[in-house]
């Protein structure tokens, strides 16, 4: 079915903000199979809705509004909507119970526009809103189908994920599960050269690629009539992606490589730390994005100076006169110098050119050397990156929890 | 003027990403006081491109379209849009000529399909691209304007501004100048209730008040016959808004926080270390972000575990027992432990608790200590945020920078 969304709000005309909610709600409608021709942007207003909407019912099957669902009077989303699929608002009373019980248990009053939101077109399915007070809903009217969601991201996602996506599954019969198998260290056309065999022959499941900021990742997606048995349809192909792309692949189903490696380390008892030149804080940063980890990483001497690499991690002032702070020896010496200021089991070390401008030396900018240390002594590897100050310190971090994680297998 | 922004590209229909372009060009329409009144994305694909164009010469005086501009059988925008103004395209020979030079400045080898994009609408303002391969260009046809970008964000923003913006602006007879203020420690309504007497009676300039990421930022605009004239325009209106404001103001067209810190770092020839708990690394990452930090940034020790806070900073085991590892004395501790152990002019410390979980104390998520150790002292400051894990630490890692620059006027 032909989709489009309908995203309403004059902050993203103004530019104040990005439209993400349709970037989220297309990525689910990818994974369903729903194609998505159109994402459309209004302002709050409500003639222009009103022919955007008129326009989206010639040219689509299922539309998906974002925003405009809260208390104020230019919230105007669900009155335009209701009107054109010639449907009164009512009040329903669960949804105005849940937003008491919300502003009650903010400790909030709840001023008396707030109960606007839970006026409802009427026969609509109702999608409740454990993320915040407006809740969403879904109507219908010969064959064409609408679905509002609201504005803010931290409530669309997950209202789209656990009410919308699930009534779009029923929508065309079946369920739906996905699996993501998430890579590093290939390429994007690498690996779709490796995949193209399974993707080509497999058409339930359906194998998608993707690769976003220096990482890749497959998601692999089966319908059936029910979750289980989608998820069981799922399991070979998730087995054979793996198979083929062994050498790369970190993780089904997780978030990041940051969150790999702490869990690895949580899961042999072994503890962390770093000492950050190029990456300046950026990976205990990331190594500390990841709740929990407090139980395995002590911390990382970011030592900038060379003064600061000498006094803390103990690197001989002998070796940077002769290799420089860029070199294996320094990298090799701040690795061991962080494991035993911390105490800890291992500990990674950065150091390189994250640019715009070199250090004064000859050594190009996106050279950096990534060391390891651990009880049976120090592996150092070197990088050269392309692109800007964050995509080379970026790079830096990732190749180092990447290196970790696969010492820790 | 009315202006509907088109971004062409099926990877935005999929969800692979968000439609940062609209955000960007709409940030700087809105500059200009052009009213944005669509966005519209369609995938590649040539009948529903031409009949959204179509839609939008209704609708709009101005169209913007972003992407297609590629070398690829798939990038066809300029085919398009070239075919609904009844245009040619013609070879457009010094854009040809950049591609070459381009190619072999980067030493790769130039496939015969890159001519393609030197291929521009006859009679077109040519829009040269400094950031990549594709040219943009602008065509008009009976009052209405048609302007196409790149869709790479790091070639579309730099085109919009430095091309597309002077362009629109002779459009409407006159230059246009921009002046940002930006502010921390107050939040948007209390800066609004402050700047609403001048807003009101201030056309041009006009005044638009913006928050973000736990900022607040005043754009000033004005419109004159040049660049000089509006920007003298402007000059008493900034000085107005800094006066009103003058608590909260840390910078007049800067670009963070952390910039003008490293700037009075660098000004007063002062040296600064960091101490982290919370943050675990973000303060340090975000002052090593701005190019140049190493002049004055010594580094930062994360001290994750309460023994990384005694063997590296000096923290004494009693302070940690009596009070906690979240507490005025920790902070205070770390600050002038970091200090002394780098050898810097200043150090800044963070302790607190990011959440999702409490510390196993009595002490509630969001609570933070941010100590200052300088030559005379430490000063220590208890906060409180709200939000998630992320929030929370942005805000500590702000409120430490802020804390920093406000020592050094």
């Amino acid at each position: 079915m032909r989709v489009e969304i309908i995203a309403v709000g004059t902050e993203l005309l103004l530019g104040e903000i990005a439209n993400t909610d349709a970037q989220d709600v297309s990525a689910g409608l990818a994974e369903l199979g729903f194609s998505t021709l159109y994402h459309t942007v209004v302002g709050d207003n409500p003639d222009r809705l009103r022919s955007v909407l008129a326009c989206a019912l010639e040219r689509a099957d299922i539309l998906i509004t974002t925003g405009g669902l809260g208390p104020t009077y230019d919230d105007l989303t669900k009155e335009i909507c209701a009107e054109a699929f010639g449907l009164p608002l009512e009040l329903h009373q669960p949804s105005l119970d849940r937003i008491v019980a919300r502003f009650a248990a903010m400790e909030r009053p709840m001023t008396p526009n707030n109960e606007k939101q839970a006026w409802l077109p009427r026969g609509c399915t109702v999608f409740p809103n454990d993320w915040g007070t407006a809740p969403g809903c879904a109507i219908e009217r010969g064959g064409k189908y609408l679905l509002m969601l609201p504005g803010p991201p931290r409530e669309c996602r997950p209202m789209f994920r656990h009410c919308a996506m699930p009534y779009l599954a029923a929508l065309s019969g079946s369920a739906i599960h996905s699996d993501w198998i998430r890579l590093f260290g290939i390429g994007e056309s690498a690996m779709e050269d490796r995949l193209r065999p399974l993707m080509e022959s497999s058409v339930n499941p359906s194998l998608a690629p993707y690769a976003k900021e220096g990482e890749c990742l497959v998601r692999v997606t089966s319908r059936a009539a029910s979750d289980a048995e989608a998820a069981a349809q799922n399991a070979p192909y998730v087995r054979a992606v793996c198979d083929l792309l062994s050498d790369f692949v970190y993780g089904v189903n997780v978030s990041s490589l940051e969150q790999v490696a702490v869990a690895r380390l949580r899961e042999t008892g072994r503890t962390l730390a770093c000492a950050e030149s190029c990456t300046g804080g950026l990976l205990a940063k990331r190594i500390t994005d990841v709740p929990g980890a407090s139980a395995v990483f002590l911390g990382s001497a970011v030592t900038y100076a060379n003064s600061a690499k000498t006094r803390l991690l103990g690197v001989s002032p002998d070796t940077l006169a002769a290799h420089g702070a860029v070199s294996a020896e320094t990298a090799s010496e701040m690795a061991a110098g962080a494991r035993s200021l911390y105490g800890s089991d291992y500990a990674l070390a950065t150091t390189g050119i994250a640019g715009p401008a070199s250090d004064n030396t000859a050594k190009p900018v996106g050279l950096v050397y990534i060391a390891l240390a651990t009880p049976d002594g120090v592996t150092v590897r070197e990088h050269h990156f392309t692109g800007d100050r964050a995509r080379i310190r970026h790079a830096a971090a990732s190749n180092a929890l990447d290196m970790l994680r696969r010492a820790l297998i």
